[in-house]
């Protein structure tokens, strides 16, 4: 099932789990991380093992980063040859650090990323969270914004949220388009044709029975065509409706 | 544990999942909707009961939005009174339709709110997604940006994404500060006072032996205490530093 990636943690941010709980939740951050392409992942003194039937079988095809994965015995030395790392947190913490929205946070973490720096970004336990003496050794703090009165993520959302961001800013272009399920979009000859159908068809039954309201009816009309983006097919289609519509019925 | 939550379903988009399988997701959609202070879930033929002890727990906390879902027995019922939706999809589907990035799908459910219209966002059974059939009914499509290799999202972790750039859009406003905990920044006197202290201190000591070199390597060392951004409290624990550094060992 696992996938082949590039290992190159120099391309993307390291992700840090600090004491995970479950290794079922370790499966699942790998997972988010495969959704988010990010490939290397640290774990501080996990209470479970990460390559547990469990872990695998929750990475859901991600097995290839939780065989990667690297563990340390505490967070200084995980953090041993990282520049540059931003702790996330729920709640406010009682110390003078940089909070950045998640937008942000990805920025500075490319801007070290571009300049050949390793970074990471740290995540607690599952209920706990970082520890003060943990968030200290980060640059900064990441705050996802979420409703406040609910703002309790688990480990593997926290980690696809800031994952996501990461890929949105650093993959991803506005995929906005017209799907066309491989068809043509009709050309305006061709719908052209089809209003001239229709309008024939109806003007022989008394459509356009009132001449000063012609010009608006016919607008109308046409408005609701030419804003659908009809394709070459749905064109044929719509003169088949027309061509069944006017027959007799016998 | 279940806190209280606006239901106001023209304020927010509604959440409809077809078909979904298993309580335990449904009961982990709760969760994540509450996170983004959406309210309004719509369930089609749900397989469980979404008010059993499973999601219950599931949710962590948002019970509330699970007690006031609503089942259907078709999409069509569940769609009655929606103006526009948008259906979320992993892969390109052979149709023609609009496909939007998750932004640009958020100020479109947005728009459609602001003009007092009803709106949704429609997820398919969790390994099978939305049928042909059932996209046909939407607006257009949605397609969260992820790692083409490895895009498969649980339930809950497409709502969360799609709850997460509505909250954003919304509710969200750039938070990037600095945390202060409670402390006061230094003034610039202070800091000024601070060099002194330190620049004297290190004078006496020969530290500036080149005279050539003095300018610079005073810039440099201000620059490192300028830039840290220190609170009163700070400068103060600062001079106890050098205080303490220059005392003779006895």
């Amino acid at each position: 099932m696992s996938k082949k990636i590039p290992f190159q943690s120099l391309c993307c941010p390291t992700i840090i789990l600090v004491r995970p709980q479950l290794a079922e939740n370790v499966g699942m951050v790998a997972r988010a991380m495969m959704n988010c392409m990010l490939s290397d992942l640290r774990l501080v003194c996990p209470r479970e093992n990460h390559l547990s039937e469990k872990a695998i079988s929750a990475s859901s095809g991600a097995q290839s980063i939780l065989e990667h994965a690297v563990v340390y015995s505490s967070l200084t030395e995980a953090l041993s040859d990282i520049h540059f790392t931003l702790a996330t947190t729920a709640r406010p913490r009682e110390m003078t650090k940089p909070v950045y929205h998640p937008t942000k946070a990805v920025t500075l973490l490319n801007d070290n990323i571009n300049q050949q720096l390793k970074t990471a970004l740290l995540f607690g336990a599952e209920r706990t969270g970082l520890e003060n003496e943990e968030i200290v050794m980060a640059d900064g703090i990441v705050e996802i914004p979420l409703n406040p009165q609910h703002c309790s993520l688990n480990l593997s959302q926290a980690v696809l949220l800031m994952g996501y961001e990461w890929f949105k800013q650093t993959h991803d272009h506005d995929n906005t388009h017209l799907e066309m399920g491989g068809a043509k979009p009709a050309t305006k000859q061709e719908l052209s044709a089809l209003f001239n159908h229709l309008e024939t068809e109806l003007e022989k039954r008394g459509y356009f029975r009132f001449p000063d309201k012609r010009e608006r009816m016919q607008r109308n009309l046409r408005n609701i065509f030419t804003r659908s983006g009809l394709t070459e097919a749905e064109i044929k289609t719509l003169h088949g409706v027309i061509t069944d519509l006017i027959r007799p019925l016998s």
